[in-house]
């Protein structure tokens, strides 16, 4: 790996906002005000999505509100990053399985783990870089759904600097649980209890997985993507609770 | 039912607490020290506390801090209320299968069923009383764990004055459901993932029976008693959110 690149860098509302690189990677990094050393929360974006996307801003601003580092990198495939034919030939079959009504999980599941089989080592590569940083305090929390929990339970379960994590709105898979069984930190779980393309079963099997003795199981009603407002809230309200 | 007594008040910390009775009822009104007209959360106790147990101190002393009004009044045969014969029989069956390790629920429910029938006409009476009061601004909230939810329920489903409500940890139960079929208030419910009391299908199938189409379901690790204290937090959010 490369050195760490600034190559952008914004302030507006108390928001200190830096667009960098290292080597390959590209993402973002949202920093308080303040220059008290805070907790770096990683933000691990949906398929589909960037470090850039709007959901990935809402919540490093709410994060930076409350005094914590946020993080996001471009998922291998994202972004601005190159296409694999695997990648072209995985998202096409996606969008076929949702046009004509076919269950979109199993060719989610495999095509996400194996992004996170290259995922883990470059979100590692990034906190090597980024830690040295003297306004990172050395905590770090991890905040990803959908294709950000099939990267962040490996990641969690293989990374001892990650001391609390927010998953969800992903699938039972054997190999991901044996990932889950490993995590010890406290974790809190989002599901959506109408999820058209996530059985309840297989949710609620993955949140049994997790070896934390605190876990926090959060099931609104609603539908896969509509996940509510308020449990970024309760996501910033649980990283205030186990790493400050 | 006869007039509203307040029989004792102190007053410290910024709470106005008020002891009162109705006629054969007695309860506590907690009030915080602004003069403006707000919200009033019903606490409902559980089995073998009453009034002014701990928790429910606790809870209304968090909900004054937020600008709600509280209130707890004993359910029957609890607090210094007489007991019947039949109450005496069922908390001795309860006891021997706590010691015997005897599955309890098909014990409590029943039992707080039939306490909840003379308990919800206490509580819409206590209502009646209470919403003359001028420091109340005409909204309404319940929260009520354990025989709470047994008491709760009903009480929701029947009185349109309650318009967002916390419940959990009980037993799913056919006339209980149906109760919770016609609630279509927003919910949050609270079930413990270890419970050694209530099976977790039993938590699951009581929480998908509430017609709410906002619900929310809190399932935390630990056992029956080891609700995380940061639920109280949650359910003063929830209503924050929906009686504000």
């Amino acid at each position: 790996m490369t050195d760490l690149k600034f190559i952008s860098t914004t302030s507006a509302n108390g928001v200190l906002e830096r667009e960098f690189t290292l080597g390959d990677l590209h993402g973002m990094l949202w920093s308080p005000a303040s220059a008290d050393p805070a907790p770096l929360i990683l933000l691990g974006h949906g398929g589909g999505r960037d470090s850039k996307a709007a959901p990935m801003v809402g919540r490093a601003h709410r994060l930076t509100a409350e005094g914590f580092h946020a993080v996001a990198i471009d998922a291998p495939g994202h972004g601005d990053r190159p296409r694999t034919a695997l990648d072209d030939e995985q998202i096409a079959a996606m969008q076929k399985a949702m046009a004509t009504g076919v269950p979109v999980g199993p060719i989610v599941v495999p095509y996400n783990l194996h992004l996170a089989d290259l995922a883990v080592p470059e979100w590692q590569a990034t906190l090597d870089a980024l830690e040295q940083l003297p306004e990172l305090d050395g905590r770090f929390g991890y905040f990803g759904l959908n294709m950000g929990t099939a990267i962040g339970v490996p990641l969690t379960a293989v990374d001892p600097r990650i001391s609390a994590a927010v998953f969800g709105i992903f699938w039972y898979d054997e190999v991901l649980a044996e990932h889950a069984r490993r995590i010890k930190v406290p974790i809190e779980f989002a599901l959506q209890w109408d999820d058209q393309h996530i059985p309840r079963e297989s949710s609620l099997a993955l949140f049994d997985a997790f070896g934390s003795t605190e876990k926090s199981l959060h099931a609104n009603a609603g539908a896969h993507k509509e996940v509510p407002r308020f449990e970024v809230e309760s996501m910033v309200r649980f990283f205030a609770r186990h790493l400050r």
